[in-house]
């Protein structure tokens, strides 16, 4: 089994990039999508506690050899008292780069890798892709999205971000 | 069935990004790594032809509704006069990006989609991501990349851009 390299995801070393560093990358563009970000993340927290999850871990380490991956929000519903709790993980996407393509891309490519690392680290954890309603309109209701997220079995959770609801489960 | 969207994918239309426009929006940093493509990309085509390989795609048009993804190139072999032919599709990654994982999250993303049309529309066309040595070297033999493309079918072709030789198929 070899190394992991050291930059190999987000994970909590030196270097890690700040929305600052993200924006002077890029010229400035990405920081507002950044700021979307951290809105869209306390939405999708408050409407995981609507329904009665409890967040643990904000954001969820997974230790992966030296490192630690961080996937958004780590959350845990009681489902009865004999089944004991059901464990999540979910993963916010806010798609506002240049091309929504290469957001659904990247966000995919992104989900399988972590999904792989989960299931060999704590298989009883589910992880989700959050997607606000209006992104899921605009493009992932289509075929290939839907379908490729089935496939390397990732669910899907569509948020209101203004009434700080989930629509769907997919 | 829903609509693909039209701005799902490399595709044939307007508002293409080329590598100017690509260097425009991210202040002409992305565009050495745009030269650089072309380079590898005719690299990997003429590894190809030394193996034996003839070049029936470039780029490999995928129809897809009313529009054509691209994969980097499409190439055919004669295995033996009974069996017919062995047929691939291959893109070419260069990781020329700030952050190698991102780069990585992208290109699993979109091999994942690719594959995943192609083994709808082209089923027995295998989907190789062909990177270049070093970067396999400091990254792609880790554990988690490798099982990454394993899991989702796709191969990869480890080729070196100075000697326009394959190394390994993976």
């Amino acid at each position: 089994m070899r190394e992991l390299p050291q930059h190999y995801g987000k994970f909590e070393k030196k270097n890690l990039e700040t929305p600052q560093t993200i924006a002077d990358k890029t010229n400035g563009k990405r920081y507002n999508s950044i700021m979307a970000r951290d809105l869209y993340h306390d939405a999708v927290k408050r409407a995981l506690q609507k329904e009665g999850w409890q967040i643990t871990a904000d954001p969820l380490k997974i230790p992966v050899e030296d490192t630690n991956f961080l996937i958004d929000l780590g959350a845990e519903r009681l489902i009865a008292a004999e089944l004991g709790s059901e464990r999540i993980a979910v993963e916010i996407k806010v798609f506002g780069g240049v091309s929504l393509v290469a957001d659904f891309h990247l966000a995919l490519g992104q989900v399988l890798n972590y999904s792989l690392i989960l299931r060999e680290i704590d298989p009883n954890r589910k992880l989700w892709l959050a997607i606000p309603a209006d992104t899921y309109q605009t493009f992932f209701h289509g075929r290939y999205p839907t379908r490729a997220l089935a496939h390397i079995e990732v669910g899907m959770i569509v948020f209101n971000p203004n009434s700080e609801v989930i629509e769907q489960w997919i």
